[in-house]
């Protein structure tokens, strides 16, 4: 895959303020009493665990930002696959600039392809079938656009970005409401004709309702795997099914292998683990 | 302990941001079009796991910013320990507001509240001895001030906040100024007198330089608990000593019995999973 | 109809920059000059022509902004038709305040209305056939969000919000991947399954093609309503079929009637002529 | 006229604004699914109606802050006269880039030359006569400082730039102040010696009150072109003399005709349509 | 004199970005870790030398943002003389709150009251002359807005506020222009009518030729009173005369009495020593 | 002294604020007005008294935003004395770009090298003891990080930069906390090990205890000469001392010959007038 640049845009605000986090107001004063103005070096960020890579874009900025005169070669890119030892970037500039930009480089670096790689793994668990993972918004509060990028990294797919993008209906709506169908009808009239309309069931029933008031996609909140399957026989094709609740990589093929559509999974934002990146200097 | 109050000042941008990644131009469109606008609910933030809490305050302003009508009691505030089933915040207002400041709210409190929770069980391992937990600057981005404070909520200690205010000399800088008392020299004669300087060494030996040239605190990365003994008898408690690499739930205890100071841990704050919550209506 | 209140989230930025840019660094210079600090002062805003209101939480947030002691009754709400002369808001408070947040009040208030009052026109003229109208992204800089709105205040619907919320492939994304089916499947591959998909095609035989690939909307760009008649007939239902070009008053009851589902227009925000509304003092 | 370039400190936050409310978190994923990373392209923006150009460094900017890469000819620039058909910038570089800033660029450009067109008409409509013809602050919140160029492209003058930079005393003022001579004092008194003051006068009785204590301008609202005669000729050039109310094509040169120094209008930023433009590929 | 409030509008993000300042991301960790949450103390801001005060509003401010729930009585407004040890402010709240903010508070409040003290003792020298003092654009970088309403605390006007609300034409601008009179009609054309045009000249000679063209204002800098004089003599009324350049306490009534209309000080803004205020809990 | 360079991180946004406060909406109307658009100049600044330079960055930085063709020259960077009519900087670039960024340009570097001068003039004075000089956090809001830049251009060293990275137990404190051991516990506890700690004492009998206590660093405040020389006497070199109050010119010498480590003054940051420099055009 050829990675997506992320425009700076959307990237640098973000960056920025990470790297002012970082700096304070007195900036990296042990660089500034320890290392020479002139001093230039030439380092690299190397994998130190095995996993997937995403987030070079934010990286890139970081050393950027700090200085426009480092200099990058990008050497596993957003999506490739790393073993341990493996190089991703190459770093040349003055000694300052890049120990000063390393660490706000790697939290970004490390924490997206953490992302990324817990995706994969579930990407992996299901190949062969036809359903896709999604991420959720159970996302890290200030880096939601970059979390959902690092899904893609990994091979996953998007849910609905935030509540303004897609309509999704769970069950404190649809109480208020007066039931399914009363929900549904609403979204539909008050929805834009570019909006999906999802609705969350909590069984049989309730699905055969939600499919007759036509909705475009279906929840299916930690259903058995037998109920799943019958969900996908009931749906015919109609919308489609999602699948969510409890999905691990030991779980998920056999969730994927009912024939739904879409599971998705809140583990792989909220609580993926970073990936173990470091930076060394020849 | 008495939770700590955490500014406006400090909380809100964040806060609003994370609601406006969620909110997008269009608001929540679900609720905008299923809930009736003077529909009033009661709901409750409740543990679906066990861990200690931090965060209340990020929570509290998410549904402070979207409605400051909506009334909530803390039930469980920062620092305490939470069983499964345990409430943490009692919720009141309308249904609107509750359920489109819910996820920003749950968000936050998850994350910091995983935070904290993997700092107790470090804290936890190493009771009885004298040794503190402290956190690195491996953090998310843009969260750091909060990750910080989990860490003390899960009754863990702060390390430096970034590169400003606090001197930290690695290889790469001893390197380029030419040794470990060179090095040391150049940050006191820049820093003022209310920085302290750490510095990181590789053996006993350079731990003995380190220690004549006055470190107020020294870095063991990765040492074996033999040596980090070595350590402590050869420094007799000139400086604080501070060991990171390798800390876990496992080895942590065994680290802190060999009389170090100070134990650092980046995993608590880059890979702690979020810790369950969710929003129930009554 | 019962006007959706704007998040405070989403207007206060806003409305602060308009009073920002209308007060600089010195402020209102002629009413601190001649209006007493203590005088308090009744003011109505009443329509100079016939509209339809949109934007009135904006003018609420100027005055608040400026001084959250004056009091204002909503007599017209977001979606209210008015005859000239009918009031609108009843304001009270102190004059200086009255005075000094009237004119960004107004020029949100006109602009807004004006949008709504021009999608209303539209709307009046295609009484009792079921197409919808719709706005597009031809919005002024800086006031989607809000002219977005206005459309719905003038029972209009919204198009997508952007370029991120649903995909439009037009012309020119057909040739880059190579045809209609190509940019389809490209399309469908890479959004995710809360993502519609509207092709832009040229003709019938283009209508086809997107049609047998699935394309979830249709837009028909300057047909004539014979050829329209046409697509809705081979269209049997599968797609949503969207008109846009030469949309007026005039043309828009004859393009409705040919059974097209949604008619977009550019013109209702990008010229409608702001709403004339004036303050008078009692 | 020679164009007088915007500062990008002026015009870049503004323009990123627009940009990141068409980009939204997720980009434009229409493009990013259909167009490959590295095709190129040639367009060209023209004119679809006759007008007047204003707003290309707007136009620029939202193509160098999507991509600085993208080169751009300007064939049009601000102030110049402009023919259906006319080619105003010629634009080469990726074809994602330029698709991605199009509309921004457009909406800048359309909704400034609308300005700068309907300025021109009223300027047109009284060539030979020495009255100027001004804008007012009745323009787009967030946008005054773009549309008062965009008056200036259309070869009309500036009035006050807000509340902060001249004084302008209304009916509201006066009575408040006890009276035409009171309120003239008071605010000489208050203002520094750079600043100008301005008087609205409801007949000639009050005309005269205020030329006699030394008004600079004196605002002339809704009175017959007789009137306005009258006005003249006991001002004898003593201040400047501002006619407002009721400004049309129709109408203005008769206004001029009355020896009127200053005629004011809203309605070339409120209301003027915007110009049509269109972006092309070769 | 009633002090004129300054708007929260104005005042509020920079007295924020002051308190961040001032916290930084970890808060005020000595009031944290010594002071109980539920202390209440009763504090006093008191001058502790002479001089006149400016900046209570920001005062204010810093106070409230840390904590609303502070409450102050205004002792001595902006614009009251103060002796040694009287009181300004009456503070009664948390500990934690007040002295949080105290430092903030001092700074503001401390730097503009020593503006309005140095204004003030140029314009107790010239008592009796129709002279007025002003400040110049030699403020400190952002905080003009408020430094130039201390400046009027002291009783003093304020010349421009920047380079956007009046026009300044200096010698290199009369250089490239070819000349006075080609300068100030350049600038007539170019400028608004609401727009006042001021000139520098070097000389009597240029004076006349200033006067001729109808300069609003002319600058004399650092003329001699006896040049001064004379160009009173020569203006005869015609403009605004301001004089510039070595005004000091000592030098002020000389130029004043020569009959000049303004006089400008730089150094009330950029050197105008703090005064010097505390805080004191009883 | 090699100048170090301060990051556009810090410095880009404080300047361009600085920048927009100057030029408002309409921008430099006086250049525009009167130079033409391909004019290019060449000039300098250069002092007009001696001083010490600091905020070089500051200076470029608005040279650059205005117009990142200007080329500059230093001839004088931060840390170099100056004697009256020493060239500083040389400019060239288009007559507009230089006169429109020349007043922010000016305004920091005179305000931050009046910092630096008054803090060598401190510095010099003191010449051959072993006190160092610093300053405090009673600085201009907003620009505190340069004025602590400053103050090491002028041979100064820096206090804490704020309340966030160093503690500081004053009178108010200490009460609150049921005395000295107290609070200086209640410090150690809370702070992390990266924190230093001081207290300020009113007697050496405070002196003592804070030294049993362990205090890092101990404040000295208002006392007399004799009484810091038994402070240093009893001290022996455990804690840093630190002398303020009455610290001037005059003073400070016998202050340092003390034996005292730190002598802090505020009167550098909030009192010292502006260094004198201006532009000339060649």
């Amino acid at each position: 895959m050829t990675a997506q640049r992320l425009s700076p845009l959307i990237i640098d605000k973000v960056v920025s303020r990470a790297l002012r986090e970082d700096f304070g107001d007195a900036g990296d004063i042990t660089t500034a009493a320890t290392i020479p103005a002139n001093a230039t070096s030439t380092a690299i960020i190397a994998a130190r665990k095995s996993g997937v890579i995403a987030g070079i874009d934010l990286a890139l900025a970081a050393f950027r930002l700090v200085d426009p005169a480092v200099r990058i070669s990008i050497e596993k890119d957003d999506g490739a696959r790393v073993e341990t030892g493996d190089i991703v970037l190459g770093i040349e500039g003055t000694a300052r600039s890049i120990l000063s930009a390393e660490r706000v480089a790697l939290n970004f670096l490390g924490h997206l392809s953490g992302v990324a790689t817990a995706t994969a793994a579930l990407v992996d668990s299901i190949k062969g079938t036809k359903a896709k993972i999604t991420c959720t918004r159970k996302t890290t509060p200030g880096l939601r656009a970059f979390e959902k990028h690092a899904v893609r990294c990994g091979g996953g797919h998007n849910h609905r970005f935030g509540l303004y993008d897609a309509v999704m209906i769970k069950d404190n709506h649809i109480a208020a409401s007066g039931g399914i169908a009363n929900a549904l009808r609403a979204a539909r009239a008050a929805a834009g004709h570019m909006v999906k309309i999802e609705i969350e069931v909590d069984g049989l029933a309730q699905l055969t309702q939600a499919l007759d008031e036509g909705a475009d996609v279906v929840l299916l909140d930690n259903m058995s795997t037998d109920d799943l399957k019958k969900a996908v026989a009931i749906n015919n094709g109609r919308a489609v099914l999602e699948a969510s609740g409890n999905v691990t990589v030991e779980t998920v093929r056999a969730i994927a292998e009912t024939g739904i559509d879409v599971i998705s999974s809140g583990w792989i934002t909220h609580s993926a683990p970073g990936l173990d990146l470091g930076m060394d200097f020849k």
